[in-house]
């Protein structure tokens, strides 16, 4: 248990194309693993009735957003109908620190510039196992209008390319599979070389000493 | 069950020092997954009485050897006691191809050869969690006189700063564990980008026929 203590938690992008069902796996995800906490974004817009500070978003001023973007603390941001909307790095940071594994649930442009501000993240990319499946799935809602599916699934057609950037595939084909695939990549990361060079001196001082 | 049969399967460098329990992790491993294969070597020395020609090795003559190291059709070789040991690259390949996952258990030596010669391999390093752990592993098991236990601890020594050429690390601590840690291995693996442009590809040309 010690080990576990000292290790830094991971940060895990996780991006989907437009109806993707990232939800519904990260939920069961998070309902399996207690160490993952889901980041906060923060936003300029005024909160809504019954949305709190640090809950829903991080409410903030623009001024305030624009400052945190200029010192390198928003992990990536963008516009959206005139107001930020972006991620914090000290609350994920913070996390980390305390061993927990972090996840950004975000869009393929704010992945590629996490990637650049903090290029120790992890990045998976859910992908459904064929524009078929993707367009029956969001047919099936029925809770959408024929426009917004084709606006969906056009928008799907251009995000789909953006797989390239990320580290992992996992395919949205079978709940259980996709789930037991994230459990496996948080998993096997955490005893990546990178992550473990520390204790691979520690063995040898250990051998030096004898 | 299409995606699974076109996988190629992975290749995966296992080693670990002297004493490091490889063998007892390796065996449990292979008792879980029935899709893994245990790469066999092969060597010039003679059969001894019960060995069986592509069981315990491949044994052949020194010349055909030779020639196979000159083809780089061996991952790896090393002479020993005037014979030479090594890894076939054709076995290796033809389970690969049949989509199985191939286990090399080398020493360190034999796994910077591989990594060369198969740049897609997995390796795998397995670290005792401290030195004091592992001699008393190997006092313990009481089959050897002390002076032997001595020369095994001085080879794992020398041992161990090879870790940093592997790209994971597992720690032999808990049985349980390191098995756990090699299946994510595995799986995450499977899931890497590298491993299935092809089948993005896939989705994205489906998305171009819509």
């Amino acid at each position: 248990m010690q080990k576990k203590s000292q290790e830094k938690g991971l940060l895990l992008v996780v991006s989907a194309p437009s109806g993707g069902g990232k939800g519904t796996i990260l939920q069961e995800l998070f309902r399996r693993d207690g160490n993952l906490r889901l980041s906060v974004s923060a936003t300029t817009r005024a909160p809504r009735p019954g949305e709190e500070h640090g809950k829903q978003y991080f409410f903030l001023g623009r001024e305030e957003f624009e400052g945190m973007i200029a010192a390198g603390d928003m992990l990536e941001h963008a516009q959206y109908v005139g107001n930020y909307y972006g991620t914090p790095r000290g609350p994920v940071e913070e996390w980390r620190g305390q061993g927990h594994d972090v996840v950004l649930e975000i869009e393929v442009q704010g992945g590629r510039q996490v990637k650049k501000l903090a290029p120790d993240c992890v990045s998976v990319f859910i992908l459904p196992p064929s524009m078929e499946v993707l367009e029956k799935r969001l047919r099936g809602r029925g809770t959408e209008p024929d426009e917004a599916v084709c606006r969906r699934l056009e928008t799907a057609r251009q995000e789909i390319p953006c797989a390239k950037g990320y580290d992992y595939i996992v395919y949205n084909d079978r709940l259980e599979d996709a789930v037991a695939d994230l459990e496996a990549i948080i998993r096997a990361e955490k005893r990546k070389y990178t992550r473990n060079s520390d204790c691979i001196e520690r063995v040898l001082e250990d051998a030096e000493a004898q």
